[in-house]
């Protein structure tokens, strides 16, 4: 393990995997934990993650996704979907798993359910769309962050079909919406993405002290 | 330093900081190269993040924020705080990093900004700062992220009055607007949600395998 600043400097948006290196089931754990154990507003958890391993729907996405060969040669290929409608039948079911964990009955967390529901009646519904896609994306920085510390490879990426990846994984009929990608895996040792160097704004160029 | 899972187990949404203990100079560095070193589209981290310490400024934040008391007992408040507008003036100041960065002359870069201002201008300015947004909170998982692996507690927090942080810390003559906050410290002895166990949907429940 490395700590979080060398995890993160090491890491990079990997352009070329080694299709022939796997993550083992515990490294897929590790970002598979990752992901669901992210914070969210409220704690909804407004997401799904589809692991997609099958080489033939991973060809079919690869075409929906300017032919990306990351597509199909990373071990494995995550696709985080938004939940597309935060209503009041999904926090009734968040809260039945509250209740269930906090072993307490439903009837008394309903002012907490209704604070949830009001919050997400008070949006337009592309409104919580969004406000819940943001959410995903705290899952997408805890996974790379958490890829990072363990030495696993991963690429988010923005650039594909969202409508056609959701008719490809049948997400629409589970009220889910594509939302962003990452594969994951571990990079070529040709990759030459690995050797240039990480640009970011220095400190004194994102950083503002208010003392 | 933990394993993620480990870590993320540990962490919480913090709402009571022990305001005696603060962040030694290297914890705070750890979280705001996070920050800096975080993911974003294209890598264009359009993003400041603005580090309060200032007591009555945080008083005044406070009041902003429904008075909730993270705001001022946390070691640091950070605010994330979203770039309005990623325009072409924005593109060129990225790509003048770039260019320092990867030694190349800031013309060898041109069809890259070009992309990238394409890809700005594909959108309505709403839509800009949406992505942008969205960007923000890949910084937020990876610094909540960060803090856990480091025993470094945190809350992530959206309940705020944006345009009135804006006002307070003079983000708009910045191009710049408050989008989530995050204070970071060390919980309390008694904080009571320290004891509460986390709440989140099984694996089965989140993850769908597609082999």
């Amino acid at each position: 393990m490395k700590n979080t600043t060398e995890a993160l400097m090491w890491r990079y948006a990997t352009k070329k995997f080694d299709p022939s290196k796997k993550l083992s089931t515990e490294q897929l754990d590790t970002i598979l934990e990752a992901l669901r154990l992210s914070a969210s507003s409220y704690g909804l958890q407004p997401w799904k993650f589809i692991v997609v391993t099958n080489p033939e729907i991973r060809a079919k996405l690869r075409a929906a996704a300017w032919n990306q060969a990351q597509i199909t040669d990373a071990s494995q290929l995550i696709v985080l979907a938004v939940q597309k409608n935060v209503d009041a039948a999904y926090v009734d079911r968040f809260v039945a798993t509250v209740a269930k964990v906090k072993n307490v009955p439903v009837d008394a967390l309903k002012g907490y359910a209704d604070m949830m529901k009001g919050s997400a009646s008070s949006r337009t519904p592309e409104g919580v769309k969004e406000w819940s896609s943001r959410q995903v994306y705290i899952a997408l920085g805890t996974a790379l962050t958490a890829a990072a510390v363990s030495g696993i490879d991963a690429c988010p990426m923005e650039g594909f079909d969202t409508k056609q990846f959701d008719d490809i994984l049948g997400l629409e009929k589970l009220g889910l919406e594509s939302r962003v990608l990452l594969p994951v895996g571990f990079r070529a040792a040709d990759d030459e993405s690995a050797q240039s160097p990480k640009v970011r704004f220095s400190k004194g160029e994102v950083v503002i002290e208010v003392k």
